[in-house]
């Protein structure tokens, strides 16, 4: 027996709910299911005229309501909740029906889980659905993984309800195999989370050495949002630095506790990314960056030591010095794009996923939170070269970071030297240096690591392992 | 039955063999054992005059040969061999018996195997052993956990073969009970990546921005081993950086490939002390630093990449320079040793282990690769204060690094202009004048989030969390 409903959703918590809308809003039947029924009926009498809805009480029910294959979209809390319910669905399907799960999970449980059911004939979809509850109702950026064959069946509807890059294209393609799209999820979140801090040293370097106010500051974001940073995290500073507290009359940002808070796939990014010997230290300095802010203990341990308190520009410097901040925005933003995509093409080379990077940056365009006029241009670079090792080694980029790097120096200078903390800044510069520098000293760390452990050493003029006798004569023997 | 040795090395490679020789150096009987039984006669032949060994050859007559409770030291590589060995072996023991893990397993495994051989009634030893071949040998640092009862009877026999402070201490202690050995053994190889990465840059400057050579870098390296950075790792930098190639006659560093190799530990450190929420951004750029130099393509994709020539220093100016770096390396170690003892502290309430971290500062004195006369001050600040929420929150570490950061700052300031890559000096600045801050931006990182996602915020003049009604009117309202 199969029923009419194109889509079915479970877990109607605001994403799920959200999802359910936008694929209804898009002509699409859609069966909607939910633990507790008294969240299905009142979406469905809350949205009921948006489209048409199909409400089940029960597993079989919902089940029953799909037209075959079926594709139910899981939308329920990553970990234990999804293997629930995916256990609780699995039995009551049939040769070539789809689960979906649209949560964040970890790349390595969909693996699994796609293993698992891909045994048991059926198709397992990881999808990575950014944008917030506002992408999931009005267009977010979907990164779906799984078989080929089940993109087939399910990448049309998705199309229906993806964000629209500004050319038109849907902001949805078919990843990878079973954790690919997961795990670009992930690493579109660890980058989320580098260009957040990068937007944060930006703010803090204006508000404390170039001396802008708040409000001051919004103004000079909403500039840049009109240039080559036009991107919705930038757009969304603006709106936040401008915002007063109604209660206090203060900047918003002012009466903000300076502690903040992540949910993980950050953590994720920089834990798999060392798995895979990819250097993500913007990522990393994102990540502990915010963990730093919520050690209150240590900050107050700390506040004695010594060091320089910034004395703000005149207003002419100030002018100048936020020019400057915006080049090392944008030159530490190429770097940490530059290593996310890195990452990715780490990921897909580790686990065969055939990953097309260009497409990755197309999809990234609308709909999520890293959407911006920026990655045309990377998706650009990887068009016109697939087999780019860097996004540095592009043309266009390399010519960019290069014109803006000696800014990028004096901002980092100006930092250190007035005491204000730029770990993005900093270790994005480190990086490009350290991939521009002919010798790096790694020599001396295996001449040392010979040294105290006979772990050899390769040499620049000949093939082969060699160790040094270093407790002996001294000479040199060829490791076997 | 039980025999006369009182304790037993099965896996006689390197490490296991010098163990083995070391405890029968220091008067024991040692049972010893190997798959192989060819290892174990060698060892009987070439060193049998060394002490009183009992060479076996069967599982069976290994634990024959031991006294009760027998004591098994399990020297073979980490993960499944450990596990196959632990299972050979467990059968045969008896309640009270002690089986001692000497290699580089991951905490959790430790954890585990403890718990499980818990249940069988034998104590489970999972102890960091460091110092390499040579301290095996002549004394190690040695970190074991397990119960406190294991240690009672497995306790003396470690203090004869450990390594001694230079005030006679034996460098072992009871760390804590499951993981905790193998924990702070990990958080000591994270040190060492952070440490090794360190003496790079430092040595980066000196030969790029001084404009020395190796000889005379190595000279300077000798000078500061005589005051506050006097440690094993220095001194045989001094050793590697004055080594001439015998085949060419060049500095031995320069004919080593600049590509740094890894074995795991450091990468483990991060990974897990970003579970803990603890930012140890210099090991995370050390470990970093080291993928990177080993991704040949992207190098030679970048080499085109815009940015200054560094332009040696006169003289006199390079001796004034080479103060500063060492200024600059003493307080970023600090730093260093400030973010893995707060991994340390943070891993030790997680998992209930109640560290002593004055004993661990004390363990390391001598034996292992970061022995150091630095970490006698360590031990002192926290027998002064045990509770000490960050090494920079003792007076003695935060007036040297006070006294320090202006000629930090300069290093820092002289690399970023001239385009040297020192990652570790940056981070460690970085997280220097981010717990001095009074405000740091991750408001704004907040106030972002809470736009985004609903992710909601607290406020700095009320309790509670708040959501603020971007999306509508702006009202600021209470989150649940």
């Amino acid at each position: 027996m199969s029923g009419t409903a194109q889509i079915g959703v479970t877990g109607l918590a605001v994403m799920g709910r959200n999802l359910a809308r936008n694929f209804a809003r898009n002509g699409l039947t859609v069966a909607v299911h939910n633990r507790t029924a008294a969240k299905t009926r009142a979406l469905v009498e809350e949205f009921g005229e948006e489209g048409r809805f199909v409400p089940a009480e029960t597993p079989e029910e919902f089940v029953a309501a799909l037209e075959r294959p079926r594709r139910l979209v899981v939308m329920v809390k990553a970990g234990e909740p999804t293997d629930a319910v995916i256990e609780e669905f699995a039995p009551l399907l049939e040769e070539g029906d789809v689960i979906i799960d649209g949560g964040n999970a970890h790349f390595e449980d969909t693996r699994r889980r796609e293993r698992e059911l891909r045994e048991r004939g059926i198709h397992f979809v990881g999808a990575g659905v950014s944008g917030g509850e506002e992408g999931a109702l009005h267009g977010p950026s979907i990164m779906p993984g799984g078989s080929a064959e089940s993109y087939e069946s399910l990448g049309p509807l998705l199309e229906k309800i993806a964000a629209k890059a500004p050319d038109g294209t849907p902001c949805v393609t078919h990843v990878g195999p079973d954790g690919a799209g997961h795990f670009v999820k992930m690493v579109h979140n660890g980058i989320e989370y580098a260009d957040m801090q990068l937007i944060a040293e930006a703010y803090h370097l204006l508000r404390t050495v170039a001396g802008y106010s708040p409000a001051k500051i919004a103004e000079t974001f909403r500039g840049w949002n009109t240039g080559r940073l036009d991107s919705y995290l930038i757009e969304i500073t603006a709106e936040v630095l401008a915002h007063e507290d109604a209660a206090t009359g203060k900047p918003f940002v002012d009466v903000v506790q300076d502690r903040a808070e992540q949910k993980g796939t950050g953590r994720w990014t920089v834990q798999i990314a060392l798995d895979l010997g990819v250097p993500v230290s913007g990522i990393a300095e994102a990540v502990f960056a915010r963990s730093l802010s919520g050690h209150a203990d240590l900050r107050e341990a700390s506040g004695a030591l010594a060091g320089p308190v910034p004395e703000p520009l005149d207003e002419k410097a100030a002018e100048a010095f936020a020019a400057q901040v915006e080049q090392a925005l944008y030159a530490s933003k190429i770097v940490s794009y530059t290593q996310g995509f890195h990452q990715i093409r780490a990921g897909s080379e580790q686990y065969e996923w055939g990953v097309d990077l260009g497409s990755v940056a197309a999809i990234w365009r609308a709909g999520c939170i890293i959407r911006a006029a920026f990655l045309d241009r990377i998706r650009a670079a990887y068009d016109a070269e697939p087999e780019l090792v860097s996004l540095l080694s592009d043309k266009r980029f390399g010519e960019e970071i290069g014109a803006a790097q000696e800014d990028w120096r004096a901002v980092v200078v100006a930092a250190t030297r007035q005491g204000v903390p730029v770990p993005g800044f900093s270790a994005a510069l480190a990086y490009y240096d350290a991939l521009r520098a002919e010798r790096l000293p790694a020599a001396l760390t295996q001449g040392q690591r010979d040294f105290f452990g006979a772990h050899t050493y390769r040499r620049v003029d000949r093939e082969g392992s060699f160790h040094t006798l270093w407790g002996g004569d001294r000479t040199e023997v060829e490791a076997g």
